[in-house]
């Protein structure tokens, strides 16, 4: 069976893959003294200016970063998530960032120890 | 053959969704008069609000809706593409976002009039 698995039996096939690798970086920024923080507050703009450029010096084609709104995974952030993978990642420097492009993005890998798992979830609603 | 495509060989599963269907709505602006436009100022904001309340109204589990920065599709906007599948559309009123949410996340089919397509492409850099 060679269809799409999200194409139903006899649907049409989805038009092929814009990009190659499509990145969302939360950078939603609560108030400061909020009991989840957000990921801005934890830096994830600069980290965001930065995963921008280094991907554009490397010549990365087919991949977008983009910044995203509240990801609503506040407590590990900065957060961010790679389509269609699905992969998440928490990079807090500069160097998390260049090892997610390197052993993701370069290398069809993972960045293994910056990843996020079903582990990490919100606290309950209060 | 039982991995996802994207782990390498021997490589560890990646964890488990977190969203089942995970949605973009660009929401960039440009200033008026520029010759791409902006997905904000053909009207993305209110119909990003908007999916985000039917979304909830519907209780649509597993499903989260966000606001992203520039898609690059600016000329086919209102833009939002949905993840894993990486499936596009360009809604232009409620109507259109409640046929997204009824085929697309509610019935797991397409609402493929208002699918974009690799032909809906930007123009060449200047």
């Amino acid at each position: 069976m060679t269809d799409a698995p999200t194409a139903a039996a006899g649907a049409l096939p989805d038009p092929p893959a814009y990009f190659r690798a499509h990145v969302f970086v939360c950078c939603n920024r609560r108030p400061d003294g909020h009991r989840r923080g957000s990921c801005a507050a934890r830096g994830s703009e600069a980290l965001r200016d930065y995963m921008k450029v280094r991907a554009k010096e490397l010549g990365l084609k087919g991949v977008r970063v983009n910044q995203a709104g509240c990801l609503d995974r506040c407590e590990f952030g900065p957060a961010l998530v790679i389509y269609p993978e699905g992969v998440w990642y928490s990079p807090k420097t500069r160097e998390d960032v260049d090892a997610i492009l390197q052993a993701h993005l370069l290398e069809g890998g993972r960045a293994r120890h910056l990843m996020l798992t079903e582990h990490d979830l919100p606290p309950p609603k209060v």
